[in-house]
């Protein structure tokens, strides 16, 4: 929710289609890299020429626009327009506060992803938008700004002979997207690891900052699910595999996706069940403890007060009072306060108290 | 709910479509605006002839009639007659209980919608109505009020040459529907800055009011979710598009307004379960910090309770207690019991009670 | 849940469609009230003979036959027999803890539903069952006793002219289903009020019987949930209109009625959130100022304790205690004392305890 | 769950139709009872000669063919290849603990049912597993051990000229199906009045065992639940009226069957909704009543604690103690001391913690 | 969850299809059992020769291919490219954290299952992931390591002229999937038994380290539930039978297996709610007894106080105390402090504290 900070006021008012960038992170310029390959050749190159932009004649080569940087509105809007990309698509791609989510367009897919970091100091969940354009030889990528989280898929690209070189963009589409979801899963081991190590603090006894720290995972595991949530909808919405875009052979690779989707939420979902519970542990682990604290206290108090009231009695002025010159009176009032001692220890302790 | 108080029993026994006024604000007078406006020329008057509304000759002409004091049921009714709206339609116009709500009519659609204004002193959310009827060449809305929650609209519509000049009376329905989802979002911006400041506060240990406020945060957040949970449905079921009266061309930002209202439940319902959690946070923090308290006074009586009983016994009065002669008796007692109170404090502190 | 105790045990092995009346509302006799109408004229007579009933050989005109007391099983099967009704409908009639339902027989739609009353000592909610039957020609409606809760709807019928006059027994259906939905209406303000009252009172601190005032008002909304839930299915299949015994004019009002259902509905759900969250503030309210109270008790025991102990060291008996012969030993004691309270009260006070 | 016990570890690599008896109900030996009739004439007879079974060679005979006992797996198992029953539906014959289902077979219908009982002593609720054949002339009945669930329906048989005796096996099955259900509302009924016992000690404070009580009865709901709710689907798969066995005329008598069904689901769903409140309840008075004993008792010690605190001063043996020398210094002492006490109390009585 | 551990980091980057074993189980080598039969011949036999797998001439043969050992992934490889099956149901098949699915290929059904084991030491519930490829005439298996158990399924297969034996790999399938089935009865039936044993022992008061049983035991339902939910989708999906590879013959027998799965969601379902209402019994009485202790030690400590608080004013040192004067002084003040203590006691006998 905080990441969505500003918008409203920014936007309001504003025409539908009206390129505003929100977001916090800033670049100093646009970086364009273009990635040309066929089976047996692929070229690299970064370009600032906008019009050249998916142009190659031949149709058999598959292009991929990398474009860093979506707070540059202006040339994210004239990259637009030289492809013929809607306005309010642009909109979207330049808003990085935007839910995922898939849209048909005539002659192109539009969709939105979050690729998920987690950031090593603060353990949050740090979402970074992107955004895939996929057409007939041509798959447009935009990103917040540089990084390499693309680097695994880029390897594969410059394999000779690899299935990626050998697909259109379409399977390029699902590569990233697969290295997303992929992404997903390391975000969930390390929440998973860190509820472990809670769950063993917990029921070790070492509870000190165990609350908040629940408080936080699962802060982190509800935006986790609300980032990954959509997923489903993207992936089983390109499985149903209508749009002539995605070829018949990719269908397959999508699948194993949407599987991997699948697997995702219910791993969300577990750990939101596993956080619940190891609350409600948490909870009666405190409650307990206190309770058994206050419970030998409370009996040494009541075990003390007894022998007090009867010492208190015997240090009573009255001129009158056989007891004190009695011989054995001092030793007497020490046995009897020490039988009165035992038999409420005894008393508890068959009460089962202590 | 308290704002549909009296509704009820006002309205029980009358037959349907008998107009009656249910809500707080009160108007002096009915004000009609109309605008009239085509690609290259706008006209923006008052009026008060209720005969001459919509009635331009020139289709190509959009008319925008705004309607503002929906408590003068009479005039109302009199534009209503003019217009051929129904009765029961004109009945929700002044009923400003009534849940949003789209039905297609013969010859037009009527929208209900809520406009969100957040009080500034209370921080309470207030809702107006605002209705919607668009018809071929008109749009006809109607406001609880004077005021310019539309003034956003107003101003794009100077502009010429700009789409909502060139478009018809769907996309300003458009239009102003936009302003009143993006008014959501910042009604939930305020609502996500209260609640993170909250939740510092929380975790700060400045607990004071929270949990009151925490309680109005929280009714505040379900009166949200009631108003704009029926917008989904508005704006899906005017996606689907089955009605003539939505240009095909706007289809593509109705689809994009219902993205928005999807953003706006999800942090609707994301406000919710963060307000849940902060509240079980707010009940172990406090809980937690009042055992605290009490255990460390707890421990307090328990080390002077043992040590209040040898002072006392030694201010028995027994004739023989032989300690009481010895020179060193006194600092002997002192002694035994600082080593009782240095045994328990140790005792204490071992066990982790400290 | 109370209302349908002995049914079970009553029914249980009598074959489907015996007679025999659930409830608790008894009669002397059955009375019979019919409204012969059309256009231009109306006729109201008290009658016993069951043979005439729905008899009138014109077609045009609506006739109301309003039945009080379904106590009197007799009665009824008479009617139901002279009337076509099937057995199975006429046992669900006399079984006054039915659920609201709607059933679409050949010649007649049969409904349940439950007008409600608020009572006004007890604060519950009593559920009257009122069934209609709604013929080509003729509504029948079964109440449990004379009572006047179709007052307004017989007021409307005296006016001539008037749309109900106009219409046939189908918008008479509609029109004491409405009056039956604006009293639910009446019941949630008063419900609403009470919630409101509470709140006031337990925000105040005036908690008092809140607790099982709450509880009260809890079960009654449950009840109100139960009762109501039901007359959505039967609006929306009005609705859908499949009859002809719905004329297509009347349609539209249904769908009004439908609106209102549903607002209903979405109120009862919002009292019962709002219940939910203030049974959560009353809970924390009591705890947090049970929690204060013991607070301070205990702290101001745990300053006295030390003092307490200071007093009756210096009660020992002890020979030799130098500090006792001192002349200053008292005054020294007590700012001795003096300053072990003071100190421990800021210290309190710095930890925040106070 | 109790009720499964042992069939996993029983049935593991067991082939399917392998009839394994599971259940806790032993009968010496089967019991087979057969009801010819037809609207003139009734037979009833006990046999053991399995080939006569079904053979009735006038076609508007109808035969109920009642078997007490499903321990006897052989003879089960004889039966089921005399009337041509698959040998799956023997096995879940046979298997006591099966959950409620319906299936179509070619040429007969296979309905398994719960009997409920509540044992009056332990008050759990006891289910008994009933299963039914549908065949074109033939109603086959499957009961644990002989006992007399059906006797209503018996004697209605015995009634000439009655609708049973009328109708087919379809009316037979609804009859007997009709009773397991009217059976339901009694066990519903005895749990309403048990809720309400308990609502009443509960608010009436006398608490003693209710906390175990609501745990139990909470079971048994949840267990009644699990029992009941698969005849949702039963009863609506009948009305369906897909197979030709179940006759036109004997469709409205389902439908109200299926409405039975429905009050009671919603009956539970009620007790459950009650049970979960009234356990809150049951929590937060059981709390507040501690937290009162508790107020008051400390008020009581911090009221003294002051007290004896003066009294320690003033025992104390310093030898320069002035006010030991006024002849008022007791009657001072004890003035003071009264006034200690009337201010706090009167404090604690501002407060309103008294 | 803890199972997935690993597997997002090692799979990062990799393109899909490619063979990684995901799991804890290592084995030495691949052990492939080939087991074929017809009505009257049955030949079983170690095979280590990939390539003469599953090219049995004869139509009417059934082979059952028993693999285990998957984390071989050379070996896989090389299997499933003799078989003709694709890449990505490999990569499933070595992962052995993949959820249970259902897949149909052209030419063969791709199954995962779960094969769940209860360690009886620490209690916890290992899955086993076990894999199924339902060819034309071919079944093939994959295990994570050798074990036994498809032992009851082989026992049946030595059975001539039974059921398995006269059937296809379908059914083998189905006898399969049926022992795994059954293997959750058992588990569950541990777990029914464990709850049992728990529910006991906090009626009976010996809490001792329920809480903590109780956490673990949730843990395994949740994971039961994870592991067996899918199954429900496998059931039906093969229920459904569009398959060619399912047999009509055959879909009774899934009909059945379906039974089953929904039956072991159900009890899953019950275990689930029977542990929720558990905990609330659990906390509830610790709470209870928690608070009952320290009620009778309050009360002790209550009437203690005022009994020392009059010792101690007898204990003062007033020159003037004319009571410590009189001759029957002390014994009044002993019968003094009996009235008190017998006062206080009646008072809260009374008051029913005690």
């Amino acid at each position: 929710m905080p990441s969505s900070h500003g918008m409203g006021r920014k936007k309001r008012g504003l025409p539908p289609g009206t390129l505003l960038h929100v977001g916090t992170r800033k670049t100093e310029r646009i970086k364009i890299t273009v990635t040309d390959y066929t089976t047996d050749r692929i070229n690299v190159e970064e370009t600032s020429d906008i019009d050249k932009l998916c142009t190659t004649a031949e149709a058999n080569t598959t292009t991929w626009i990398n474009i860093d940087g979506v707070d540059q509105v202006e040339s994210i809007a004239a990259i637009g327009k030289r492809l013929g990309i809607d306005d309010l698509v642009l909109e979207d791609i330049v808003n990085t506060t935007h839910r995922p989510k898939i849209e048909e367009h005539t002659g192109y897919i539009f969709i939105i992803l979050k690729m998920l970091h987690l950031d090593a100091e603060s353990f949050r969940i740090v979402p970074e938008q992107v955004s895939l354009i996929l057409m007939e030889n041509c798959l447009i990528t935009f990103q917040e700004r540089e990084g390499d989280v693309f680097g695994p898929v880029r390897e594969r690209l410059k394999k000779e002979g690899s299935r990626i070189r050998r697909s259109g963009p379409d399977y390029l589409a699902h590569a990233l997207m697969d290295t997303v979801v992929d992404n997903y899963f390391v975000v969930l081991e390390h929440l998973a690891e860190q509820i472990e190590e809670m769950e063993d603090a917990i029921l070790d006894g070492t509870l000190g900052q165990s609350m908040l720290d629940l408080y936080s995972i699962r802060r982190e595991v509800i935006l986790l699910r609300r980032l990954t949530w959509p997923m489903r909808d993207i992936t089983s919405s390109l499985e149903r595999g209508d749009s002539p875009l995605i070829r018949q052979e990719t269908t397959k690779f999508i699948k194993d996706l949407h599987d991997h989707v699948i697997q995702v939420m219910e791993s969300v979902e577990s750990s939101r069940e596993a956080l619940t519970s190891l609350h409600e542990v948490y909870l009666s682990i405190t409650s307990n403890r206190m309770n058994e604290v206050m419970k030998v206290l409370t009996i040494i108090a009541t075990i003390f007060i007894p022998l007090t009231f009867v010492a208190g009695m015997y240090g009573m002025n009255f001129d009158f009072m056989p007891e004190l010159k009695w011989p054995w009176g001092y030793p007497l009032a020490l046995g009897g306060m020490g039988l009165i001692a035992a038999g409420m220890f005894l008393f508890f302790r068959w009460k089962k108290w202590l």
